[in-house]
This record gives C-alpha cells, sequence and structure tokens, in this order.
C-alpha cells in the first residue's frame, strides 16, 4: 500500500494545498469526499473562524481532512490550540521551523507534515520528528523557498535524505504531473494551484476567472528581499517589479506592499490594488471544475498514463 | 519505435546537450558511441576550429551526432557553412529565431531540433518546419528563457501545442528524471550538466570539481536584463547579485560582464573572475564519471524506475 494513503488514510496520494484565502471546509471536505486529503487553510484564519471551519468541515465529510498552519503566524499558538481541541487528526505546517510545534502536536497524537523547499530543511524535519514531508518547488504559487529550486531537482535531492514519507508540490496539477513526482522518488502529491481554482474554492470569481486565463510566463518569482513570493501579472506585480528593477530596499517593498492584500486581491478580488498569487501550472487550466472532477481526472490520467509508460 | 530514436538514429532518447567550452570531439563522439546523440557546442567555436571537430567527430565514431548551433552567434552564416560542407547531418539550433536558418538546412538534408523556453515558440519552431523541439525549463544551465517556466510546466504545455517529436531539458541527468520528462509528455531527453562534467567534457577541472560539489541553490538566475542566465556562485556571481540589488542598468551589467568570461570560467578554470554556468540538478552529482558511465546509469535506473512505477 502507499504510505502517503496509509499514514492519512485516504483512498488516494493527492493532498489539497491549504493555500490561504482558497481551503475552507467547502474545499477541503470536497476533496477528502473525493478521496484525497482536504486541508483547511489557517493561514487566512483567527482562532475561531477555524473552529468553525473545521466543525462544518466534520459536519461535510467522514473522511480525513487536515489543517495547513503556516507557522510565521502571529496567531499560530491560539491556531494550534483549537487544532488540538477540536480533534484534527492531521496538520500540515509550513513557514517556519519544524521544530517549533511538532513535539506539542505529536504528543497530541496529531500527524505532523512539513512543508521545506531544500533537502537540508528536510532533513531538519526528520530530526524534529515529522511523519511526512512535503518539498515544493519554485514553480509553485505564493510563498517560495529562497534557493528557487524546482521540483524536478528538490524531489530527488530530498528522496536521497529521508526515509518519510515524501510529497512533492510546484508544477503539479495533472495525473501526468503526478506520475512525474512518482518518477522522482514522491510517493504522493500536495496539488494547491489547481484546486485553488474549482467551484468550492474560496477565492474570489474574479481572480479564478483570471487564473484561468493565464499563459506560461504571466507569474513572477518576485519580493525575494523580503520572503520570495510568486504572484500573477497585474498592476501589483508591475509595481514591484518596476520597484525590484530601480533596486528598491526591503524597506520599501515592504511598503509598497502593505496589509491586507492577498486578501483583497484573492478573497475579495480587486485584480488591481490586491495580491495575487498562483503556481505556473494555472497556464494548463481553463476551465472551473469541482473538486470531484479535479479529483477523478488526475487519477484517470495518473492511471493511464502509467500503463503507458510501462509498455 | 520512439520517435527521438528514429529521428536521429540512435538507440537511446538520450541526447547530450552542446554546451559552450564543454563540447567538443571527445565528450560528443563518447556520447554518441554509448548510445545517445553528442553534440559538437558550435557556440565556443570558430568555423575552422569547428570543421576539425567534426572531421576528428567522426574519425572517432560510426554513430551519428550533430551540432548545436546558438543563432545568436556572430558567426552563426561561417559556422551553418561549414556544418553543410562537412556533411553533418543533425543540428540543434538555439537562443534564435527558428524561422533564420531551418529552411536553409533542411534544403540540405540537414535534421534541425530547435530549442525553446516556451509553447508559443514550440509553436513557431513547428510553422517553421523543424523536424524536433526541445524544451528547456528554467532549472537548466546557462542562458535561459525570460518566463522562467519549469520544467515540470513546460514540456506538457509544449505536448499540447506540437506533435513533433518533442524532447524536454532542464533538471535531467538521471534515469528518474528521464522517466518523469516521459511521463510529462516528452519522447526524449537533452542532458547538459551531467556530460558536462564528464571526464570526456573540454570544460577546466577547477570548473568540474566546483560543480561537483555544489548544494542545492548554489545556481542563480542573473543577468535577466540582458539575457538571463545561470549562474553557480562564486566571486562572479556576487558582484552580479549586487550589482542588480542595486538596480543596475542592462548597460552596467553588460560592462561587468565583459568578454570572453565563460571561457575564463568553464574552459581556463579561473573560478574568481570566470563566469561559471551550470543547472540546478549538478547538486546531485559528486563524481567525475566518463560518458558511458553516465549513460549506462541513466538507462539503466530509467528502466528498473519504469518497471516500479508500473507495478
Amino acid at each position: 500500500m502507499n504510505r502517503v494513503c496509509e499514514l492519512f488514510g485516504t483512498r488516494y496520494p493527492v493532498v489539497q494545498g491549504g493555500m490561504v484565502w482558497c481551503s475552507g471546509w467547502r474545499l477541503a471536505s470536497a476533496v477528502s469526499n473525493a478521496g484525497g486529503l482536504g486541508l483547511l487553510g489557517a493561514g487566512s484564519m483567527t482562532a475561531e473562524v477555524l473552529r468553525e471551519h473545521v466543525r462544518r468541515c466534520r459536519q461535510a465529510t467522514d473522511r480525513p481532512f487536515g489543517v495547513n498552519l503556516p507557522l510565521a503566524n502571529r496567531e499560530t499558538g491560539e491556531l494550534a490550540r483549537v487544532i488540538v481541541e477540536e480533534g484534527v487528526r492531521i496538520v500540515f505546517t509550513s513557514a517556519g521551523s519544524p521544530r517549533t510545534w511538532t513535539a506539542f502536536f505529536r504528543e497530541k497524537g496529531v500527524i505532523v507534515a512539513h512543508v521545506a523547499s531544500s533537502s537540508r530543511f528536510v532533513a531538519k524535519c526528520e530530526e524534529a520528528g515529522v511523519d511526512a514531508v512535503v518539498v515544493e518547488g519554485f514553480e509553485a504559487g505564493g510563498h517560495n523557498g529562497r534557493e528557487e529550486t524546482t521540483t524536478m531537482c528538490l524531489v530527488p535531492a530530498a528522496r536521497r535524505v529521508t526515509t518519510l514519507p515524501l510529497l512533492a508540490a510546484g508544477g503539479i496539477g495533472t495525473g501526468r504531473g503526478m506520475l512525474a513526482a512518482m518518477a522522482l522518488g514522491a510517493e504522493g502529491v500536495q496539488v494547491g494551484t489547481r484546486f485553488a481554482l474549482t467551484r468550492e474554492s474560496s477565492a474570489h470569481e474574479n481572480f479564478k476567472r483570471l487564473c484561468l486565463s493565464l499563459e506560461e510566463g504571466d507569474t513572477r518569482l518576485l519580493l525575494k528581499k523580503l520572503a520570495p513570493t510568486r504572484l500573477v501579472k497585474g498592476d501589483f506585480m508591475t509595481a514591484v517589479e518596476e520597484a525590484e528593477a530601480r533596486g528598491a530596499s526591503a524597506d520599501e517593498l515592504r511598503e509598497l506592499l502593505g496589509r491586507g492584500r492577498s486578501r483583497k486581491g484573492i478573497f475579495e478580488g480587486d485584480l488591481s490594488a490586491g495580491e495575487l498569487e498562483i503556481g505556473q501550472v494555472a497556464s494548463l487550466f481553463r476551465r472551473e471544475q469541482d473538486a470531484a472532477g479535479v479529483m477523478e481526472e488526475i487519477i484517470n490520467e495518473y492511471e493511464r498514463a502509467r500503463t503507458e509508460i510501462s509498455r
């Protein structure tokens, strides 16, 4: 049996990315009901909002689901408390050190996967005692590693340093992408972008429509003097690009970024003033689908491609 | 039969990258003798040097080999003449429009493959009448596309727009990488970095040793205001990074770059003043091997992984 399925109790080794502003109970429960692992994106939630989403998600599915918890969040402590209080069984931690929270969760019987962007970090995850590791390549949307290692290079590097169940993320939104990740040594995949653009995603329709019309090259990794972030072309991205081209400092970029921009862009659909984040793989998709349809397509294409390649 | 093998007359659908300063007759003939397609890298040669390499390569192998011809070169016309005069049967063109030279070569019975970094360009290649297309992702060494699309995202995008034989490049140096590329829809692979670091490569030993010690994140795509180039960490890369961070103009970067730097770095082994170019995948390799050993490892790992994944 596939170790990712075994660990999480899912039918397929496909985990939905816990993207901010996209991943509420509707999306997470739909993915879990479709045989994957749905994740609630706590990064855009207060503790009480997360509690509400956990409860609704549990009403909407009897399959396993989890919470994505960015550790850089100021409210991490409160969110972690809610996770434990509400009996969530699976946590994906990211954007911070795996040392900080892994023991806390594991003592409470919560399964912990940590998201890393380098094999050095994968080794740290293993030391910290996590149950599984996700490695996320340069092509992924939103916050991204400083080393810019792509999924093609990162997965085999990670595979060399860990015996833990390994998931690949970044650039994977199809069955063929999933097969490629497995060929590189992953045992499962985390799919963000494609699920962010489904009907059940809480992202704004404006945002989804824009992302479903992107061409290659329409996202760019910027803000490297702050935290590298993959942005979608548009007014805000142009402003950042121009500022960076003339050598803007971290402080200037911080001021330009301001606060609440990703909410404005992704959740409220302000494509001009908002910050828009999506992965490179978006350019492969043109239709808004439901999460179950996406899962079915991924799994069918994966099985077809597997049969084809083994001939 | 695999279409790439059929087109080029090789045993394996593995083409060696025609990297500047690495790809002389020793490397090209060794790769061809090992069952792949060796390429002479004309980008670092004068017309008469290329003629010499073609003749020596022909003495060293009776298998097919080709020439990599960067079209931005000032000497392209002369190099093209030598290719035809010497009866070279296969040309890989890159860094320029596929329209300019494809008809010329095809009229002379030369098979043309063109290297592209976006699916828009792949469509142009097909219009121009090339025989095959290589798509090269962001993780590749040296000159690189402006759109920064990674191999994981680029190969499926290219596969959608062309029915031509499709090769993947960028981040591929192992059998598992090759299997991943095939899963994504490629029919062959072009391997640059790993062959650049073999015994037969004409790169300087200092350069090879450095590249065989790199960690993840030790290369960076820079010089984006000129032509985006993946550089290896070191004094020159630091100078470029610092200049770019303070907003250096294209002219300032051009002056910093100067002339002949890649020769100095890669061929003469000056790791301080030279420009060093290698792909991200270098960090997976630690030993200098011969080209035949590399080919054997790639093919064996590919077959093993294929069997494994089809179980």
